[in-house]
């Protein structure tokens, strides 16, 4: 089969590649081909067991999308977004991309594929809510977004579904939790510190904390998302019936829990390099995110947390990003 | 102040412009002037207080949003849409006109109207939700749309919240029940029969039943729907907060207790012209859509449902279509 990554120089991209290079399969197919594709020509994994194809492009130009699909693809993974914070700041930038990139997208595989329509797993998120939340936020709750990103993860849900519908792809959108720990430098994302407050003190770094340890959010580790991908690209779509868009699990944990598990797995020394910042901006813009989900419609349908405890979600971290050490 | 009316030939729209040019002020203000727009040239009512201008115009044109927007309107009622049914026969079409139009309409409020954000009403639809129901949706019930049309209102929604929450413009979205008594003609809609079962008898004429009498449905009548535009475009839009669409008060009533209030407003004899035809689609369709809400929210904030019960719809009918006079 022919799998097709956009927005594969992303985090979750590269690991999903890397996942798709070890297993040479996808569900019970055996993967002739990838392609990669992003913004910037993503990086070609060494030593694939099979043909990857890596390329420079625009989903959002016209043609672009087209251009894509000659290749055929029997699976997209459709990862290709700009980030909540710049979709906040620069309105145009992204409507064109999140809302119109996934549209010319989506029309590309009406036209192009008619008759072969490829399974299409999306990423949406959980920025689709909105507060005032209740509890544990099920996936039956109106979608009442706060930011423009949300909004245009809602609006390509419906398409998604629509189009699904219609019988022009086979669409399902996952609604990721906050990946943690995110690997890599820290960034200005205002969901930063809940990766930095672990991922710098594990690097014998200073982790700024600008908001309350009572602040509570909803977390999953980047195995976890890789394997919701996995997952959503081999799953009986005829399962989801017309409801193409779900809430993935997660872990609800407040940041005195995670900063407890950090003390748990990485010593006192460790966690006790996270400094307080309080930043009433950060801490206001939190307290408009959710909590905590019910994401029992993805746990039937046989979406799997790798992680039982926030405690996992670190090990893991220490395993696959800092080769088991810990500074 | 200047109001503008897209989607004015419509049934609604005919009705809200008779009732703007009677009140001759909306809210507390003078109505100075009044621009009628529909894809045919709508027709100017005769008598009116203040000047009033008819055109003939596709909101999903190229340009023509702008050009509808030179004159500056205060509120905009946004109306116009492909009906459901077109709109899952021509998928393209129903996206160019309820999709494509919309959007290029915020576009272009944000474009020619910064600093003076209009109020703008728009119709949406009770096809935002999607079947299984719980027995009384919410309005914190999910979006999931089995239609085409649904679809395309659900994110015009979004769009509508996210330019209001941005400061673009001040929209409000009312999702309006079944309108009943529809006047006129039959048409093909599979939702025509509610009407029809109504209307043909009290004309003299054969009203033919597709569906059982246990078929639960929601309803508005006319006057109420004109009633919540008015509203709409009054209230102090604050109090939705970042919420800019909820659904509108309605009746759930079954065609049966339909057909005991025909009679005991009209009589047995006009009752007597039902004719039951079952119709499988018709049935099979109907299944999917909603039969009662909770709509809570609007009566909070001030919207009222004119008839207490079914008999009331059907009085309103004889007193505003009929001359008072039953056949």
């Amino acid at each position: 089969m022919h799998v097709l990554i956009l927005g594969a120089a992303g985090m979750i991209g590269r690991k999903l590649t890397a996942r798709l290079v070890a297993d040479a399969s996808l569900g019970r197919r055996a993967i002739e081909r990838l392609t990669l594709i992003d913004i910037a020509t993503p990086q070609v994994p060494a030593r694939a067991p099979f043909p990857v194809a890596a390329e420079a492009c625009d989903v959002a130009a016209p043609g672009a999308a087209e251009q894509m699909l000659i290749g055929k693809p029997d699976v997209i993974f459709h990862l290709a977004a700009i980030v909540s914070g710049e979709a906040e700041a620069d309105f145009d930038k992204g409507l064109r991309s999140n809302l119109d990139g996934t549209r010319r997208l989506l029309d590309a595989i009406r036209g192009e594929m008619a008759g072969h329509p490829p399974r299409v797993v999306f990423t949406s998120s959980i920025a689709v809510f909105g507060a005032p939340f209740p509890d544990a936020i099920p996936d039956s709750y109106h979608h009442t977004p706060l930011t423009s990103y949300g909004t245009q993860k809602a609006i390509c849900e419906l398409l998604l579904a629509d189009y699904s519908r219609r019988g022009f792809l086979d669409g399902i959108g996952i609604r990721l939790p906050t990946i943690c720990v995110r690997p890599g430098k820290p960034n200005k994302a205002a969901s930063g510190f809940f990766s930095g407050i672990i991922r710098e003190p594990l690097n014998g770094e200073e982790g700024l904390l600008p908001v309350g340890e009572g602040v509570r959010h909803w977390h999953a580790s980047p195995r976890s998302a890789v394997g919701f991908l996995i997952h959503a690209a081999t799953i009986d779509t005829g399962s989801l019936a017309d409801r193409r868009n779900l809430t993935m699990p997660g872990l609800s944990v407040t940041v005195a829990e995670q900063i407890a598990a950090l003390r748990r797995v990485a010593g006192e020394r460790v966690a006790g390099r996270i400094r307080r910042e309080p930043d009433p901006v950060i801490a206001r813009i939190v307290e408009g995110w959710p909590r905590n989900f019910d994401a029992e419609r993805a746990g039937k349908l046989g979406f799997t947390l790798l992680e039982r405890e926030f405690d996992d979600i670190i090990r893991f971290h220490i395993d696959d990003e800092l080769g088991g050490r810990v500074s």
